[in-house]
C-alpha cells in the first residue's frame, strides 16, 4: 500500500488522543522544536547583525528580509519549554522551569527587542540597525547565560 | 571584557568578507539551517494534518494557526540547499544538485500546497482541511522519496 503522508507526518498522526493544548507528542519533540527554531532565528538575526557590523557587506534589501524572517521566528521557539524537558538533548538548565516567569519575561524582552530592529531596518539605516541589533543581541545574551549550560 | 553577543551570533560575526549572496559561512551551516526549517515546519504542519485526520481533537483556530505559520516556514529551507552541502550531517542525496531544477519544482509544488491549505484552513471547515493536507503531504513525501537517503 502507497503512503500517503511522510515519516514525520506519521509521527504527527501517531500522537492519538492528545489533548488540543499538548502541542508535542513527546518531550524530545519540543527539544528539538526549540532548538530548531532558535537555530533558524539566530541564522538570519545573525545576518542582520553581521552587516551591520559591516563583517558581510551592508544590503538594506537584505538586512529588512532577514530582520523580518528573525523577527516572525522570535515568536515560536518558546512554546517548546514545557515540563518535562528540562532533560534530554538540551542546554537548557532547570532554573527556566523553576523561574518560568522571568524566563518568559526575558522571552519577551528580546521579541520586543527584535520587533524594534525589524521596524528600524525597513528603514535602512546601517548604524540604527547596528544600535538595534546591539540591543537583541544584548536580551539574547541575557538569557543564554543565565538559562543556558555552556558547552 | 563583557562580551556584547552571544556566542552563535560571535559565529556569524567570524564570518568575515563573504559576498551578499552567501548566507553561510560554511556548508554545515547549511545543513543545520535547512534542517531546522523542516522540523519546524513540519511540527506545525503535523499538527494540521493531525487534527484535520481527528487523530487529535480538530480546533480551527489552532488549524489556521499552525496552517499560517507552516506556510512560512515552507520557503525557508531551500535557500540551505547550497553547493557543497551534499556531505556532512544530511540525508539529502546528491540527485539534488544534479537535477535542481527538478528538485526546486518540487519545492514550489509543496509551497503552492501549502499556500492552498493555509486559505483553506482560513475558512476552518474540517474535511476541506484534510483534503489540502493530503496534498501537501504528497507533495512532501515526492520529495523525500526520490530525494532523501533512508534512516
Amino acid at each position: 500500500m502507497k503512503r500517503l503522508f511522510p515519516s514525520f507526518v506519521l509521527a504527527a498522526l501517531a500522537a492519538t488522543a492528545l489533548p488540543a493544548a499538548a502541542q508535542f507528542a513527546k518531550p524530545e519533540d519540543a527539544i528539538r522544536y526549540r532548538k530548531a527554531g532558535m537555530t533558524v532565528m539566530a541564522a538570519h538575526f545573525g545576518r542582520v547583525a553581521a552587516m551591520a557590523n559591516g563583517r558581510i557587506p551592508f544590503d538594506a534589501k537584505a538586512a529588512a528580509d532577514n530582520a523580518e524572517i528573525a523577527t516572525f521566528m522570535s515568536k515560536l521557539p518558546f512554546a517548546g519549554f514545557i515540563d518535562g524537558t528540562d532533560k534530554g538533548d538540551t542546554r537548557a538548565k532547570p532554573e527556566i522551569w523553576a523561574e518560568m516567569d522571568k524566563f518568559r519575561a526575558g522571552a519577551s524582552k528580546m521579541q520586543e527587542e527584535m520587533a524594534k530592529l525589524n521596524a528600524v531596518a525597513k528603514g535602512g539605516s546601517q548604524d540604527a540597525i547596528k544600535a538595534a541589533a546591539g540591543e537583541v543581541g544584548k536580551a539574547c545574551k541575557g538569557c543564554h547565560d543565565q538559562y543556558q549550560k555552556p558547552l
